[in-house]
């Protein structure tokens, strides 16, 4: 059975990292609603998701940080008493990260690091929650890809996260953190990021449904994945940040049924009214880094935490549209 | 069938990184012998490896160049013209790494990635055998560890092996780079660093036996590892660098039957004709990265390459132990 979300966040103190970007912006309107205390910190660094207008509705009620994650001496700082962390800085983009592998590893490797020196060193206590991903499995072996499904990742931003991840738990098992990973799978709502097509395609499919264009499709469009609505994906970060059975472990997220690209991008062009299909051949560098078809299992999390998937996909994807259709002036 | 190594090293260019250290002065006075044409790069950090009494009898023979695999310049510069790379620079200290991980991360994550967009960009086709670690299974499952056992690191020097092999592979998937990692287990052998405790048991065990003090073992010292001889792993790393079987692969080290540290003691003891065994309580910061027993299975670098460990335990010791009592100075 699940934890009371309103009793475990009146009054809590918590700091969310990327607080400005997609996801943390999302979660950053339901702390609010639980009567947290919420700080967002984020670096605004300018490819990424730090976005002024996804916390323009509720910009008098949480405190806003500008700092990056990288920055030791704000961290050492800004750690300091909270109750729960919620790790969500990051670079995100794979092909990215095969073109600056370095930068990829500063933010998802060093910066990770310095956050759980912080805590090691100035909140031991801190419930952390870190935005684990999917990416870790590379190609998946079997399918629905489960917890214990080998970590191989296939690109620099898999690697490093992969890495990221390990600290947490290593900093829960070894200096008594107490952290844990949550491997996102495909992300969707409103407030994530759409001005460019290099943190996955969900976003740029959006963004090309609202505005009327061409979706493309690399091969035939069969690849499958599984997309989580942004509120259950919020929902699960709120589970985990007050739930003790999730210190020190890592759980994936995921959806069922999976849907190929192909249908994800006719839904699209149904639902939006507008747009269209167009199949193109593998681009070079995305077809060395696809991982074909994937979908995950959720068993664990939903027997330890109570958590699962609320949102149809149907009903999520319309209210990102008309999200997008009202507001995309302010995300290009 | 093995490859023949004579003719695969005659006249070969090959760099390695870690050269003055303990496995890379073995592998090059063995790459002499076969005549190739070596050159040895050392950071000399103090605290590492790095010796140069470890060549003292072929310094004419080889090319020293010192530098950080970190200096991006100079790597770029000297990959080129290369045919084979041994890439031994590491930081192999596990309590270091947890004291210090951002130092940690800096040599085993970001120079692994610098060396190879160093060979993506200026010598796509060398062959790269990286000098990965069993650290990166943690403690083990099941027993002997091979190579499908999860990677599980419970350090932070473990999480940094795993990502700086990784980087490895997926260079060779993504980029061409003919890149493999060998899986090494507790290695031992003239050469190796035995002026502090902090880069595993084994070298801090011979020096005490040389020396006739007190051999200490945490616990009953019942937990079990299986060494090798440094000119076994050192014929490892031959035929990984000259087979190209090995491109992107990853290969176990190891030895059967394993020993427990008791036996190890008692064996060291035995040769050099003194010291003595005493057991002490767990430090709390060993155990808390304490990984158990362990031994692994080189079942698969055996049956692709033909590598076999030939070296009894006794044998490989007792040379040890005749080194460091006619050179024990020079590694004070």
């Amino acid at each position: 059975m699940s934890v009371d979300l309103a009793s475990a966040y009146s009054g809590a103190d918590v700091l969310v990292t990327g607080g400005l970007g997609f996801i943390g912006s999302n979660l950053a309107r339901r702390l609010v609603a639980l009567g947290a205390r919420v700080t967002l910190m984020d670096s605004m660094i300018p490819e990424y998701g730090g976005n002024l207008f996804n916390i323009h509705d509720m910009r008098e009620r949480v405190t806003v940080n500008f700092a990056d994650v990288r920055d030791r001496s704000a961290m050492d700082h800004l750690v300091q008493g909270r109750d729960v962390l919620f790790n969500l800085a990051g670079q995100v983009s794979h092909i990215d990260s095969m073109r600056d592998p370095f930068t990829d590893l500063d933010i998802n490797c060093r910066s990770q690091l310095s956050l759980l020196e912080s805590c090691r060193h100035n909140n031991r206590r801190v419930r952390v929650v870190f935005a684990g991903s999917r990416q870790v499995y590379g190609r998946p072996m079997y399918l629905p890809v489960d917890e214990a499904h080998p970590v191989r990742p296939v690109d620099v931003n898999g690697i490093n996260k992969a890495a990221g991840e390990q600290y947490h738990v290593l900093y829960h098992d070894v200096h008594g953190v107490p952290a844990c990973s949550l491997r996102l799978t495909n992300t969707y709502g409103p407030g994530q990021l759409v001005k460019h097509d290099r943190q996955g395609f969900i976003g740029w499919f959006l963004r090309t449904a609202v505005e009327g264009g061409e979706i493309r499709l690399y091969g035939d469009g069969s690849q499958t994945r599984d997309l989580n609505f942004v509120e259950d994906v919020v929902q699960a970060f709120l589970l985990a940040g007050a739930d003790p059975r999730a210190n020190g472990q890592i759980y994936n997220l995921g959806a069922t049924p999976p849907v190929s690209l192909r249908e994800l991008a006719e839904l699209l062009i149904e639902l939006s009214g507008k747009g269209s299909v167009r199949f193109v051949p593998w681009p070079v560098d995305k077809r060395a880094i696809d991982i074909g078809s994937y979908y995950g299992s959720h068993e664990r999390i939903t027997a330890e935490l109570g958590w699962r998937p609320a949102t149809p996909l149907r009903d999520g994807l319309r209210r990102t549209l008309e999200f997008y259709a009202a507001n995309l002036r302010h995300y290009l």
